[in-house]
């Protein structure tokens, strides 16, 4: 074999290696939690078609923004927001300094254990237990509780962590759509401080791709060192007219694709349909009574009425967990 | 030569490619504009301590938020704010619809050429001002009224483009960083929907990485289509601490390096110095009356004075631009 033969050879084998290593692994099914059928069918052609560099609709990958809601689409809201049994297990854990509690509604209720007592001051009820709750540390300490929450606590009706009441289909498909390229971004109405010291690790979405409500913050020296206070305060409600507030807000560019699960996501999805070229828009329905919870149109949480009606009327993507998700949650940690 | 021979060889060269192939890049100096000194010297050592696996300051890529002022840090902000010749300019533009401009401060001095004399009326004109161009059409009318300016408006005394009057240096900079995995982010006192039209193009940095002023805008249905409106009320102010306010609210982590000019920087420095681990402050000092401006503690516009006698009491970087850049401009467009 001559020096030639042997330098042709290694050429070859070195560009077949390399050819190997570039070549996209066997493309196995990136959505194997969803059932055949037309919503799986539907999220995969939008993405063939935004992706592919031929297609009339491409989209370049600055522009794939991709916004998905919280509660009742990435994770449970049933039987209660988490953000909201959080908020009841402070009171639990701040009853001892505030002795006047005992007499003052909504917490007198709360601390007997009577949670509906404790709602039925609606809103102003819910809005006094956040900021009691939420408010008056600093956010740094505020990290620290809900990160010690997270680890510990679990759902009152599965005993599992919220962490695992996340539903298996859609991480696949934040997944899969961060492999085409699209930058996924959460705009919920929960809270932002709420949410971001747990959905890099559950979700693959860090802080700065979660757009929420959110309390003010102020910036105060203690002690000659700087530290930002929650104050009782609202700054903005990331929910309804507020999504696509908040998306020009937070993102600065209107998505391409957008999830929800209830009326108070009818906003961002219409904001995103609305936009030129290629536009994804996708409801997610709670009609499995048997592996998660059923409700809709007279639900108090997750109400999906007028949504459900625009969604019919323009053609979005509507998903039957039950009939479009073989699985509901991921298998449970050992 | 047997078949194992071959396959081995085969095995060799494909392995030696693929090195080949993973190698970096002939390591070029990455800041070619900056004179070797203290401030290179020590840009360079915290980027080496952060990213090298081994060193006891390693920083995970996830936190490596760095955090860039723009007036004054990113590009020019003499003799005048670019965002407040752009108002001025808009106001020229408007001025035939509004007749009565004529009579009313502070357009009446503005219309007559009298920059300094509508500028008297300090803060209430400059509101004035920007209220009236920067609210009352959707927020894609200003997204194009910005994108046209910035594309033809030439720069007062340099007869450049805007976008050409960055500093090549911290052009540098931004891409070093990001090619050692820190997300970069802009944080400053201008208007987000005035600098993120152009932010990517001109720095890389994609319009949801910018942090800035804002205005309130407001969620509309007109003729069934939805359209954001900028409301003429003030949402947000990026400024001095406000800074960290605006890194919480918008970013969701501590930068662990941050970069600015001005006193209305000093909070945001402080507040990234304070983390713990690995910290990096740098201010920009504008030292070169003949290439640039020469201004610090009596300037009205980007003011540096208690910020300066901090970075000196707490040892942050102090670049003259003078003396560690080779350049300040990129080389103009043909």
């Amino acid at each position: 074999m001559s020096i030639r033969t042997l330098r042709s050879m290694f050429i070859v084998a070195a560009s077949l290696a390399c050819l190997v290593a570039a070549a996209p692994a066997f493309a196995a099914d990136p959505l194997p939690s969803w059932n055949d059928g037309a919503s799986k069918k539907a999220i995969m052609a939008f993405v063939a078609k935004t992706t592919e560099r031929n297609s009339p609709d491409f989209v370049t990958p600055d522009d794939r923004i991709a916004t998905f809601d919280n509660d009742g689409t990435l994770w449970a809201e049933q039987p209660m927001y988490s953000q909201l049994l959080f908020a009841l297990d402070r009171v639990k854990v701040l009853a001892p300094q505030h002795p006047e509690w005992k007499d003052t509604e909504p917490f007198a209720s709360l601390l007997k254990g009577d949670v509906k007592g404790a709602l039925a001051g609606g809103e102003a009820a819910i809005g006094k237990i956040v900021m009691t709750t939420h408010a008056g540390m600093t956010t740094e300490e505020f990290d620290k509780i809900v990160k010690d929450w997270i680890a510990s606590a679990r759902h009152p009706v599965t005993k599992r962590p919220y962490t695992e009441m996340v539903y298996q289909p859609m991480l696949e498909l934040l997944a899969y759509l961060r492999a085409n390229g699209f930058k996924t971004f959460i705009v919920s109405g929960g809270g932002v401080d709420f949410m971001r010291p747990w959905t890099e690790k559950v979700y693959g979405i860090p802080p700065d791709q979660v757009v929420g409500s959110s309390g003010k913050v102020q910036f105060e020296l203690r002690d000659g060192k700087p530290v930002l206070v929650k104050l009782p305060e609202i700054n903005f409600i990331d929910d309804k007219a507020g999504k696509p507030v908040g998306i020009h807000q937070y993102i600065g560019r209107r998505p391409i694709a957008a999830f929800g699960n209830s009326d108070g996501d009818q906003q961002m999805l219409e904001w995103t349909a609305a936009g030129t070229g290629a536009r994804f828009a996708l409801i997610v329905h709670h009609d499995d009574a048997k592996r998660e919870w059923a409700y809709d149109r007279t639900s108090h949480i997750g109400t999906l009425d007028k949504a459900w009606d625009e969604a019919v009327a323009k053609g979005w993507t509507v998903v039957s967990m039950k009939d479009d998700w073989k699985s509901i949650y991921p298998p449970e940690r050992k």
